[in-house]
């Protein structure tokens, strides 16, 4: 006999259990119209992930579902500089239900993300929804932040002459997906890691962001090239991107040959990174350096802003064109008008 | 040749468009990695809305469709007796994308919801997600509230003896969605407006929660048989429900007769009232009267609050079983265990 799918009242009885009421946090527990807060959080983000665009179940567990749609998340609030803190979550659920055992898989996804990102202090499932999905699994989270009332960073403070800075190596989650998708999983253990269990820069954004040599960040989770043109229009500039200077780890190099793909494409256009790209003064490079080693990790410039609009791609000086275009959840007609 | 649909960044600008920045609410408009209030807001509700479950666009259109979902979060807050704050929207949208018009459909329905509310203050969309889906449309709704430091509203303060009430006639929107369906909306279109257009009583639900004799109260979405078992599991009581006493409007027993329907399952079963249940103390009714003529709403007395757990129904003094239950997103087994 199939084990049986949850009632929407027993999935709710779930929730409770993996997150009873925090009474520092709220005034009482999940199960209300609504929830209520003790503490103020200044800053709200939201994402949504969809079965058969976002994730495909053959490849990701419903536990990595949950971790990675808290991860994106997380990486929007570190990359405006902010602490993270509680969350709602909706569930839209396939019409024939879950099982209690795949209820609990999801849930463990979302502690087991709080862990991995050290447990931050306010980071907490206070409420959400539960309904019936037309087809497959719908979960959209909103996290709030604290700026604890400092300086939080923006897209829209660019300036002319900055460097464009990552922090962490590109490409890995993007191979890790192309590995399981053919099977190979074995090649690169660390890259299907980054895929399914990505780590955002929860600690190292707020630090980044009392840095004042840090004009502008965001997060990359569509792909560099389509999240740098974002920020290049938030701060009315274009840019110069130096694909030589990617930072691709040796492993992602080596699965990408073994597959056949560019790890160059990988790095541009890999969506997912849930890694900071931060324009930074020249001059700062001292602080960012202490910054990064305190945080265990590098400072690996990019490129450069630009007074110009648009963006141009470099190779060894030479001017380049990308074969590969960052992950667009339309036909994205922008990219085209940066070249 | 058909009009193009939008692309991911036009898709934002357009809602850039409709909800421009408001630097009293926020330090910045929509269009980064999150967005930052300036003022606290202490109640959250997050609701999902999925094409085929929630709605048909045969019968509902885009507008009305944003329309309902914000109402949904509204009525949640109006039952905590908050205030509505700023809120987010995730949009996942069909494979073949929406059109200029169609995206203006929607945000159209979200600031004609706004006005039909009496454009509370804070009420303002302020950030979101825009994603594709893998099949039909689903919208969520995140809405942050202000209790004002005031109490709020719990589902789980019901004591013996009160009374349990409404303050308006039901089933009026389950008779719409009928009327919808059978092509047939020009019988009743209070009914029909009540289902594509519904109000939340977000004025009365603060007056509610300063009224002392008002014990406990919640929001109808899901229809009084699924929604009145969870007042009750909160509070760790039972109620008798008087049927010959549930207010329904004469447009709906007439509409309901010419459908073949039961105006009482359709009061009982019918969801999406966004209505305030509240059990009340029979005290209270003087104070309860005057605020129902602040408002223009009734008082209207449905049942009462007892110690045995579980829900007995009773139609002029004899005990009667109901033919129809709430919406259940799922087989809701809780339901056997209240009669």
């Amino acid at each position: 006999m199939p084990e049986p799918t949850l009632a929407e009242n027993d999935i709710i009885d779930r929730i409770q259990a993996a997150f009873p009421e925090r009474l520092d946090l709220c005034t009482f527990g999940i199960g209300d119209d609504a929830v209520q807060l003790r503490l103020p959080f200044d800053v709200v983000t939201t994402d949504t992930m969809c079965e058969g665009v976002h994730f495909d179940r053959r490849f990701t567990s419903l536990h990595d579902i949950a971790f990675r749609c808290l991860t994106s998340n997380l990486s929007d609030i570190a990359a405006m500089g902010c602490s993270p803190g509680p969350y709602t979550l909706s569930l839209a659920l396939p019409t024939e239900g879950y099982t209690r055992a795949e209820i609990d898989q999801l849930l463990a996804g979302l502690v087991d993300c709080a862990k991995a990102h050290g447990q931050p202090e306010w980071l907490w499932l206070i409420g959400g929804d539960v309904v019936r999905s037309p087809s497959a699994l719908v979960l959209t989270i909103t996290l709030m932040g604290s700026s604890a009332g400092k300086r939080v960073l923006r897209r829209s403070r660019a300036q002319v002459g900055d460097l464009l800075v990552v922090f962490r190596p590109l490409g890995a989650s993007a191979l890790g997906l192309a590995l399981l998708q053919a099977g190979r999983g074995d090649l690169a253990p660390q890259a299907v890691a980054a895929f399914c269990t990505p780590i955002a820069d929860t600690a190292l954004g707020p630090t980044l962001a009392q840095c004042p040599a840090v004009h502008a960040a965001m997060d990359l989770s569509d792909g560099l090239l389509n999240d740098l043109p974002r920020l290049l229009k938030a701060s009315n500039c274009g840019a110069e991107l130096h694909l030589e200077r990617l930072p691709i780890a040796a492993e992602v190099r080596a699965g990408a040959a073994q597959l056949g793909l560019s790890h160059l494409d990988l790095a541009l256009a890999g969506g997912e990174e849930y890694a900071i790209l931060a324009a930074v003064s020249p001059d700062g490079q001292e602080e960012l350096d202490a910054i990064c080693a305190e945080h265990g990790r590098d400072l690996l410039p990019i490129g450069r802003i630009l007074a110009k609009p648009g963006l141009r791609y470099f190779f060894d000086s030479s001017q380049y064109l990308p074969t590969s275009s960052g992950f667009a959840h339309f036909p994205c007609r922008d990219l085209t008008e940066n070249t």
